[in-house]
């Protein structure tokens, strides 16, 4: 299986690489919002099945490792 | 318009993060392969229609202050 976890801050937890880049977008005179946020992708591979258990396995990697569940969010897609 | 860019890196770069993240997989017995890759995602939201100049104007941006060409490569989302 191919994993792809997105790991995002909170919303309501200051992002400064975000906003640096909403600025940056903004002296290049392009038109996004200066609202920018932005995220990593951890991307792996495993063997094995898609079980319920194995959610659970990967759940906790990501709450251990992947994330910090403080300021972070984080989800998963899992394809074969 | 909502627009999500996915940066990672080129497939024959090597990657230092996603190596360490790899490792703390194995040494949590985790079972995934060594092999990790580890991105960045950008998100932000710009008015206006997606036109074929929009489309250039934002792999621009891409280029010139979302990511590094000569190592990263980058893919978009454009969502309504």
């Amino acid at each position: 299986m191919n994993i792809r976890v997105f790991v995002n801050y909170k919303k309501n937890v200051l992002d400064p690489q975000g906003e640096a880049v909403g600025r940056a977008m903004q002296s290049l005179n392009f038109p996004a919002h200066p609202h920018v946020r932005v995220g990593k992708t951890i991307e792996f591979t495993v063997d094995g099945q898609d079980t319920p258990e194995f959610r659970k396995t990967l759940d906790k990697l990501c709450n251990d490792l992947l994330s910090n569940p403080v300021i972070e969010d984080y989800r998963y897609e899992i394809s074969q």
